[in-house]
């Protein structure tokens, strides 16, 4: 390797969608474009004709394909224990949730199993489906806790998660998703078990540096606004980003309580109303999609799109893979979902999975775009068109996928 | 190798989801099982026990893993030129299907484009697309022609599909599908274009071998029942079964028009009549359930499933891999989506594509089930339980296919 070439790599004859805003078209698009790479960085990403030299110590003729920013999935639950086959299976079958709760199933059955399956089963399980992301071009993934439901096992949930990052070549976002529902022992006493979150588990999982943002389920099955309000308060003390489960199920202010809170987003918003989708816009705070579960759960209400696109709400998509309502482990689906299920435009899916969800992971001055000074993760596909990305149902035309540089 | 060990292939420590009825379950399992295979064909099918022998000049040990038959997407358009995504693209942006048909789009923009694509094009495009299938465990494609509508290229169209069957290690059954729209030629003279495919492009195709099975597009938009039984008497002649695209769009006595002939199939059936279920059952015509299509159209009628449970019409999966409806390339989300959307059973989407898929293909006698004397076909499974092939979303837990005993 030539140490002193100017750049350590090179990508030319690539066309280019950089998602960079203000190139004259939504996804930025470079044709004859070029990146080049220092230290894991981009220090250019443009058209090849434009590039300050054309030396470096690894050059790599794309042929012409397209490089997109590496995906980024923004919102899962990848690391559980269990999975809920059965479940599915009895559902289909005809048997209602709440027989399925009483025979043990529902999101308790996963809780027993996360608990169940120590750090080390948390990691074994999470890596297939993680690498099923990475083989779709996924470079930053978050991930949340939520299945542990107490400070040992949302540790473990968590120490998974961060050590992904170590077992691949792949960034790890976590969110602190302790109030995803009320564990058994705090049956009838949601409160308390808020306070266990706010004055024991948050403060100490933080200090471990396990929590990159805090997350919560606000719904009329899980936690009140009010009880979200005081976990916000907590995270807030301690200088952490907040994140919501928003209006899935039912219209709970869920929207507008996150951007109150100037949450980096609220996810599923099927439910969200026009006063929510304003406030959002006024507070910068994304719009996550999931369609995976809109179309697990045959819900018939989808988020309002066309407000958020006239109210100018920053829209990312995203997989919520869980093993409950969205067992889904494909960003490129997610995005055919997204288009067809809430007709989000091509572009509209191609941004939710780069700009747009970087944004609501608080990422943005690092990936999500090519430009000079964040990281080069890149996916490469062998595709005529950006939109053949979100076309294609269950096809994988990634070609190679580059992290930091490699 | 051990020439004269008594089988060629053992796979052992296995659990078999055979698909053989009268097993005292749908699916046909046999835990603790083993498979044995001799010149290609299973020879042994059932518990470990009750092997005859254990030796084998190859010995695999499956680590409790399942073992289905290898699955069977009986109705694709594999084979086509080009791709619709900027069609797809624009549909989401707002255009209309007639908008859309004056650019140059829709199912005449894919003939345009096969034509040019010649027969290595063709084999060329085709070949991820079925790449992307037998990576799921995919053993027998059925491929139709149908987007060339002349003698030449629905010929180049059905030799790229004979071609793939060398390219590959899996087997290709062939439909001629001329009947799938009338071509710009013959605007105005549907009759005429039945002529010509009743008594040149059928007879000659047929000649050379590349026709199993011949297939129509039964619509209002497409051919009047009157046409199809001029070319389904045409196939009668030549002893060649038949398939209908039927009732997709809707209710033109498709069901029952198929049934009359004895089709081996009909297949999409959203809106299907009773009688024409009923029929069917007596005739003992597979409907072919093709969801992908139904989800991006966003069809809301679905086929009676219900009532062809009742009747005891046979039920199978596929892909409908088209460039047009359903560019969907994975059987198994075919298989969540048939569930999801359909309501299908997990039993009914692994039956549908294995056993019921062969019945649909007219070959049920050499696959489709693990039984002996029939072709070794196996898919190995890195699943708990048979319903996680159904219930997950974008990933692929095959261990291992195996094809004609490899
Ligand atoms: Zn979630
Ligand atoms: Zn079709």
């Amino acid at each position: 390797m030539q140490q002193d070439a100017p750049f350590h790599g090179l990508w030319r004859n690539a066309r280019l969608a950089t998602m960079r805003p203000g190139e004259g078209n939504a996804l930025g698009i470079v044709e004859h474009g070029a990146v080049a790479m220092r230290d894991g960085r981009i220090v250019f990403a443009g058209p090849e004709a434009a590039l300050p030299s054309a030396e470096a110590a690894e050059v790599v003729d794309c042929g012409g394909r397209w490089i997109t920013p590496g995906l980024i999935d923004c919102h899962t639950h990848l690391v559980h224990g269990g999975h809920r086959a059965a479940e599915f299976e009895q559902r289909l079958a005809g048997a209602s949730y709440e027989e399925i709760a009483r025979a043990g199933g529902g999101i308790l059955g996963t809780v027993r199993a996360t608990r169940a399956a120590g750090e080390d089963g948390l990691i074994a399980t999470a890596l297939p489906r993680l690498d099923a992301l990475i083989a779709e071009g996924v470079t930053m993934v978050e991930v949340k806790s939520g299945y542990g439901l107490t400070l040992d096992a949302e540790r473990a949930q968590l120490r998974a998660a961060r050590a992904l990052e170590g077992a691949r070549s792949v960034s790890v976002r976590t969110s602190f998703l302790g109030a995803h529902a009320v564990p058994p022992e705090y049956r009838g006493d949601a409160e308390g078990y808020v306070s266990l979150l706010c004055e024991e588990m948050l403060p100490a999982l933080h200090a471990e540096g396990l929590v990159d943002a805090v997350d919560a389920f606000a719904e009329t099955i899980a936690f009140t606004p009010a009880q979200v309000a005081r976990l916000f308060r907590a995270a807030r003390a301690l200088g952490l980003p907040v994140k919501l489960h928003a209006d899935q199920l039912s219209d709970g202010g869920g929207a507008a309580l996150a951007a109150q809170w100037g949450a980096l987003s609220a996810d599923h918003l099927e439910h969200a109303n026009e006063a929510g989708v304003a406030a959002m816009a006024r507070a910068g705070t994304v719009a996550v999609l999931l369609p995976g579960a809109f179309y697990m759960l045959r819900e018939s209400v989808a988020p309002l799109v066309a407000l958020m696109r006239q109210h100018g709400v920053p829209m990312a998509v995203a997989t919520d893979c869980n093993p409950g309502t969205s067992p889904m482990t494909s960003i490129l689906l997610a995005m055919n979902m997204a288009a067809t299920l809430f007709r989000l435009t091509v572009e509209e899916c191609l941004l939710g999975t780069t700009r747009e969800a970087a944004r609501a992971l608080g990422r943005l001055d690092e990936v999500g775009t090519l430009e000079a000074g964040k990281w080069c993760d890149l996916a490469i596909w062998n595709v005529e068109t950006p939109a053949e990305l979100v076309y294609r149902l269950g096809f994988n035309p990634l070609h190679r996928r580059v992290r930091r540089g490699q």
